[in-house]
């Protein structure tokens, strides 16, 4: 069974039969797609085809199934691997993807974050407390103001900043101009910061939203104006966007996950994934180092229980790859600094984007009192 | 107003005020994403930050809320674009995007399918009736077997044969041999029918379900092996996966987009996407040929209004770009094409898999009965 991965399914069913049924109609939906009755004998029922492992009850009409599938299913693709875990079944009722294990073949294939979270910490050089990270924003501002605001934090003691997620190649600052002008004032802010005896350094993340197939060259033309690191959401260019990135050493940075357009598969309680699932778990197998999910409180109706999760799927050193950094955002202000630090900790990157940007001129005093609050 | 495009919203709402607040916060969320009283004015507040047109009631606590957008928030690509229409209000309960309209400079830059209903009948040289697709499966096939069944279906008169979608680069059949392999038993198949006296041609469509930076590699692959037509799948690969290809004149071929993973953009009366909208306008606006989607009464739970919002959309004269061909799929039996026939009429994809793989040997009897059925 070493080279079989399992996948959970919380299933809603009349009974435990119908609940069996439900769950070798996934095996052979997210497989071979043909009949029962149809699946060759030899290697593809016995190996191609997937296997139901276990069906329990866990609440009325509601039955957690685990199924195994074989890599050979799979081939060598993220975005196969994921057909193979939710693909068709996405388009039917009462099926929710709740948890994930590998196996050794795919671990081997998809070994997770490079960075994680003591990479990350590595290449900012703090080894503890929350890590503070501002949103440059809003969409429509030029590259010159971006970059004063990307110097004024960075210079205040900022951890990273990074683009807003949609920033792309629009007229007011384009992504080839924009780019170089903000990692420019990223690396003024560092020696500064330097001059001054900080022994940490801020990171720029810039953003991808261009074309998708000019991913890479936009990675790498980010990396060589000196970037550190860069924002992908996988809800539009998929995770394998993320993959393809993490398993490509000339490319070799830290990459945030932003979940713009992801919203669908976390808004129902009964289809789509977990939120530790979706926001945690996949964000490791692609190979995320860090993973922005939408705050409890926030603009967005996540719970404390939902974020909760999502922090631990984020940082649980059993889960996939090396532990990565959780990072709720949405409507976040500097009174909610402190009851944040007591639900995420230390191992949490703080997104912080129209609740700074209120305070005008005075922004570095806002990044300053950020970190008071978050080392406090 | 010619540079901005518009998007409706199906809004739940407690009453007219609280519709009206949540429209503002999506022309907010979905451009500049700070709180309003931050935007700066002139240029951001003018032209960047979304503007709602209109928010009517249409049932007890439902509203219809109409914003426009200007294309200088999106710059040039498709995922930026599906980025300001959805981003991260799919992220907000209760909002779902059902409408869209472009504006002159959104048309210019994505202006559709390239070959569409006239363009695809065209290559296959049939100037009317349904068209006929044998699905090539399952999974763990080895290449010679599906070869003969590509050979089997289209030698029959099939007008197009796919690959199923969770063909990637396994084992049994990696992609680069399978291919060239399947491309010319398409090949033999439409040699022998052009010595019968047949006017049509068989198409043959590859599954790119490769590594999304190989994406172009693996469609020009294809292409010059013989294949006549590529699959992919927006709701892994992106929406934009499918633009890139469609607007590469190196690779020039039609594109069949398939459902898999796009399933939570559907599953909610109150969320993600209409049905039309997702498997019509995205479609059409990525600039697919074919849209496939969960036909009625097959595994998945759409309805008879649901699927014929789909082929409306993907037909309709006025929408986005030239007509493109639905393509109802999912557990359909050739006593069903009569039915089928009545629902979706002449311009439409109709695919069968399970159904056809029962009749073993007899499979080109089954291929000749569909066409019979559908020219009836």
């Amino acid at each position: 069974m070493a080279e079989r991965f399992t996948v959970s399914y919380r299933i809603l069913a009349d009974s435990m039969p119908d609940a069996e049924q439900r769950a070798g109609a996934i095996a052979l939906e997210q497989t071979v797609e043909i009949p029962r009755d149809l699946v060759p004998t030899g290697y593809i029922e016995n190996l191609v085809l997937g296997q139901v492992t276990s069906v329990t009850a866990s609440a009325d009409q509601v039955y957690n199934a685990v199924l195994s599938y074989s890599m050979d299913a799979v081939g060598d693709s993220l975005n196969q691997l994921i057909n193979v875990i939710y693909g068709n079944t996405s388009m039917q009722q009462g099926i929710k993807v709740v948890d994930f294990r590998p196996c050794a073949r795919l671990t081997a294939l998809f070994p997770g974050a490079r960075f994680g979270i003591d990479g990350l910490r590595r290449l900012i050089g703090r080894e503890r407390g929350g890590l503070v990270c501002p949103v440059l924003k809003p969409q429509g501002t030029n590259t010159g103001d971006l970059a004063k605001l990307c110097y004024a934090t960075l210079r205040a003691g900022a951890d990273i900043v990074k683009e807003d997620h949609g920033l792309a190649n629009q007229p007011a600052a384009p992504f080839r101009d924009r780019v170089p002008a903000l990692a420019q004032a990223a690396a003024r802010a560092n020696a500064k910061r330097a001059d001054a005896g900080d022994t940490t350094r801020g990171l720029y993340f810039a953003t991808m939203n261009g074309h998708g197939n000019q991913l890479h060259d936009d990675a790498l033309f980010a990396k060589q104006a000196g970037a550190d690191g860069v924002l992908i959401m996988p809800g539009l260019f998929g995770y394998d966007a993320i993959n393809c990135l993490a398993r490509d050493p000339e490319f070799g940075l830290p990459i945030m996950a932003h979940p713009s357009h992801l919203g669908a598969f976390a808004s129902s309680a009964d289809n789509g994934y977990s939120h530790g699932m979706l926001f945690g778990t996949l964000a490791r197998l692609a190979g995320a180092d860090i993973s922005i999910f939408p705050n409890v409180s926030g603009r967005f109706g996540y719970s404390h229980a939902e974020c909760r999760e999502i922090a631990a799927a984020c940082t649980d050193p059993s889960g996939h790859g090396i532990p990565i950094l959780p990072s709720p955002g949405g409507g976040m202000t500097l009174d909610r600094m402190a009851d944040m630090r007591s639900m995420y900790g230390d191992d949490c990157v703080y997104l912080l984007g129209g609740g700074l940007l209120r305070l005008g001129d005075r922004i570095g005093d806002g990044v300053r009192e950020m970190i008071a609050a978050l080392s406090a």
